[in-house]
């Protein structure tokens, strides 16, 4: 009993933490995102120390961010993403290679050992989506140009992420690299996002109908969002991130008559759930471990080499796309967030990584979460009112 | 990464034998939360064993209950409830008083010593809300007078119950009743209800048009559930269930002008999160402690009691609104839910239950929960066609 009342408590902080965090940015004219981020880091352990991390909020975040690239896939037309297939393809390559470049030669330089250099690299390269697309979804940029290379690219940016890593985990055992493995991986990656991309959305065209088939009321929602938790879970099978999936279950949604109704039930769903992956993005930035000279300077020198090389990463992909919509792209793909931290988790439990490299590398992976949303409204905003 | 997959496999195949048991439900006449039950036991421990019990499970679990309750009280308002206060009174109080005497004999003729006894007998007590506020929300019965009784009586159970396992708890230690802190509990959780019922919906009538004071698209619903959750959480701290809190909540929500676009968004957040409820309520079923005819004597025995005790305070609490009405409203009380399988673990944990009587009171409390909402929805149907 007294375990159901401690969590209700984190619940309720957690959420209205979120709720104020983000008046108070709107307010400030930034997007809300980033007041949850900053409430997140108040009430988290560095701080105030209301809330800790917990594996129960951990699956709520984990679902808040699922369905929040669902309801962004909701938005988005296959068709619209192969318009731009070539910018966005080529994002998301460049920006895998410059990070990961960029970032293995400041690993060098700062004395790593050549194979923990290249795992520190892999930290500098996958973008998380969740944050750019929450503030191209509330500025309502989905349907620019911008954003579909943006996502485009963040699928890429995540198949080209997800086998670098495996290389570079590889590495560490000093065992030779299984070529053919890898091979295999990517084949299972791209087959499975091109089967349920092109086979599931001429599926849902012709077959929409059958959504309406069951008893319950609310069915065509319950059946998309079996859909979402389903492709989130397979695609996770194949090595990917589980918001492609999610995002590409919203994108087969997208393609039924149910769409508009859709979008509008699952508005009430996000303000319920993406509150705790945003707050708790922010309670996972460990204050004490930077409070130190030496550690900031490696955070400012590592935070500019990841928005310097992403950005360009960004920028030179889409510069077909004209110059100030390249540069909206290139801020766009600049979040690592969650998928940094993952990976220096990855490293502080191999051993490859120092605690306090791992701290720089969540901050460093949080400081761009932060810093993307502010930047990103105002080239948007700009660029709308020309 | 590993792990993340692990969860959101647990959350589909949940979610998906959810909606098949419901759908199948719903296809023999059933209400769908049998088949939610059914499809909980389907795929939990006992049977295919694809899903376990878990904390995160749990969490989702109790936000869909909490959810759940709050929508029930959005449909419920104060002064409906006042109408009926003497039945709901009535009912609750013999409601707690029958099962608890009747739960006691036949402990003590079965050997059990006396403080032992009226542990076992506490877990006859507490009515669980939430099964049958969903049928009666599935079948549109919720403006029934029947139902206005039930929810009342649930409440007044709830602080009876409550005490009831104070006692008890007591007892067991040998020590003497602290009746001085008993009295102090009482007038917490009486004032608790007094104070939030009586003050804030006046408050909530009055000053709702600051509910639209947000930036936040979304703030009505966004502003309730922070007060659901909050509530929630206080009313854990004034020893009453999460689930008494949030349907105060509802039924302040249900004072503002905004209460009917807040019932449409609450639906798709129930559409998500009671299924975990109910599924995991069938989870915990453990067929295997059954399997022998002692048990299942014992089995059927208990669940008889717990039956025409509940049945018949409810009954006689009733009976001014007439024989039909009374049998409606003893079937609505029938449930005992995750109430009594709480006491059941307390039991357990204090070793005051031996395994085998665990697992009976656990069953049986699944099978009032399980038998309840088809019977209930005959009456019901019955009822509204004369």
């Amino acid at each position: 009993m007294e375990h159901a009342s401690d969590i209700l408590l984190s619940l309720f902080i957690v959420f209205v933490a979120a709720q104020i965090g983000a008046e108070i940015a709107q307010r400030l004219k930034l997007p809300g995102v980033v007041g949850e981020i900053a409430a997140g880091c108040v009430v988290g352990p560095s701080l105030l120390g209301w809330i800790q991390p917990s594996e129960a909020l951990d699956v709520l975040a984990e679902i808040g961010v699922v369905l929040l690239l669902f309801s962004v896939g909701l938005e988005t037309r296959l068709e619209d993403l192969q318009k731009v297939g070539r910018s966005a393809f080529l994002v998301g390559v460049l920006g895998v290679i410059l990070p990961f470049v960029l970032g293995a030669g400041w690993a060098i330089s700062a004395g790593f050992p050549i194979n923990k250099s290249l795992f520190v690299a892999a930290a500098f390269v996958a973008t998380s989506a969740g944050i750019t697309a929450r503030v191209l979804q509330q500025l309502d940029a989905l349907q620019r140009i911008e954003s579909r290379v943006i996502l485009g690219a963040a699928v890429i940016d995540d198949i080209l992420a997800m086998l670098l890593l495996g290389v570079v985990v590889s590495l560490q055992g000093g065992g030779d690299l299984e070529w053919r493995q890898l091979l295999f991986v990517l084949g299972g990656a791209v087959g499975f996002i091109a089967v349920v991309g092109f086979v599931g959305t001429r599926a849902m065209r012709k077959k929409s109908h059958w959504l309406e088939a069951p008893i319950n009321p609310l069915s065509p929602l319950t059946i998309v969002l079996a859909l979402c938790l389903g492709l989130a879970f397979l695609s996770t099978k194949f090595g990917l991130a589980a918001i492609i999936g999610a995002f590409l279950a919203g994108m087969l949604a997208s393609e039924t008559q149910q769409r508009e109704s859709l979008e509008h039930q699952t508005q009430p769903l996000l303000a319920l759930l993406t509150p705790f992956f945003f707050v708790l993005t922010g309670a996972k930035i460990e204050l004490a471990l930077l409070a130190n000279a030496d550690a900031l300077l490696m955070l400012a020198v590592v935070t500019l080499i990841a928005i310097i090389s992403k950005l360009g990463g960004g920028f030179l992909g889409a510069l077909a796309l004209g110059k100030r919509s390249a540069l909206i792209v290139g801020v766009g793909m600049i979040p690592r967030g969650e998928v940094g931290v993952v990976i220096a988790s990855l490293g502080l439990a191999s051993g490859v990584f120092s605690p306090k490299m791992y701290a720089v590398i969540v901050a460093m992976s949080l400081l761009t979460a932060m810093m993307t949303p502010p930047v990103l409204a105002i080239l948007l905003r700009r660029s709308a009112a020309d």
